[in-house]
């Protein structure tokens, strides 16, 4: 086989997901691109990894300093959403309905994975927190294991901010699912936290 | 959203069966690559696209004007087996069964899109097979309309190489498929041509 080719499957099927078969098929693909569509996306790709940095508020994705979200002077700076990544903020970004800060905590607790309070942005929120403005803090976490664990170490944490309501997003059926494959822990939960419509 | 991220997640997602949502979890796992590993996928993207060439015998992919497999001398010249697409060639050079050469058409006929048989590399396999060492050529393409019309328009081709045997790869009912699901017509020319054990 063509080296230029093994090389480029094996670079390729190294990304997750991707197995030999994906990577021969987008090489294959790349050879139907032109060579200046195939050259802009390897330097987005080295640009975005040489260059990205962390914003030093919320810990988000950030060309500079602070992110474009953390330095929007149009978002509401007393609510402060917490997440466990950056794909979270992306999503709820998308949903074009919350104007507040985002707090980007870079995983959750995972004893399994060796991944310890100290190991997330915990201590930054806090800090934050500390400045005063915040007067809410949304928690935005999975209901993994994992993500109740680290829900009740930040819901403990906090307990010392006097001033700043806690909350948690809203458990229940999702919009197009059917109650029918909903497991029973959500369906007990979805009727518990009923809403009255008359 | 930050624009070296925005930028990555557009160009990766132009990428088949790539959505935002893969190109997102591609760029946040290129976060914990090393910057050398990314850089040498980016690396080995551009070598492949600026630098593969065509084989001039066989229309495989190569890194030079002859690929290895028509340069190895250990190769069986008298045998070519004619295939759609270089992701064909590798698949049957898995199997480490076939000793022979390739041709690789570059598709098949397709009227739908405008594919007809000149756009083939139908006569490059008529131009090596009147140099006199072919003497068998097997057809493995593919068993689609397309596929068949292409074989059918390359055996008529044939027809004026007198001495040259042609084939086409055996069709029945694969290993580890259920009868059950096989289609009429395989189920049918497998039963046709079945093979005698006792």
């Amino acid at each position: 086989m063509s080296k230029l080719l093994e090389d480029v499957v094996g670079e390729l099927s190294k990304l997750p997901g991707i197995g030999r078969r994906t990577a021969l098929r987008l090489a294959i693909h790349m050879l139907r691109m032109e060579r200046s569509d195939v050259s802009s996306m390897t330097s987005a790709i080295d640009a975005f990894r040489n260059n990205i940095r962390y914003c030093s508020r919320c810990n988000n994705l950030s060309d500079s300093e602070l992110c474009p979200i953390c330095s929007d002077a149009g978002r509401d700076r007393s609510v402060v959403c917490v997440v466990e990544q950056v794909g979270d903020v992306m999503s709820i970004e998308n949903t074009r309905q919350y104007k507040g800060l985002y707090h980007v905590l870079g995983g959750v607790i995972s004893p399994m994975q060796g991944i310890g309070p100290s190991d997330l942005k915990i201590d930054l929120l806090l800090e934050n927190i500390a400045r005063g403005e915040i007067k809410e803090v949304i928690l935005a976490i999975g209901t993994t294991v994992e993500g109740e664990t680290t829900q009740f170490y930040i819901t403990r944490r906090l307990e010392e901010c006097k001033d700043v309501k806690v909350s948690t997003i809203a458990r229940g059926i999702g919009f197009g699912d059917e109650i029918e494959y909903a497991d029973e822990l959500t369906i007990a939960h979805a009727i518990h936290n009923r809403t009255y419509v008359k």
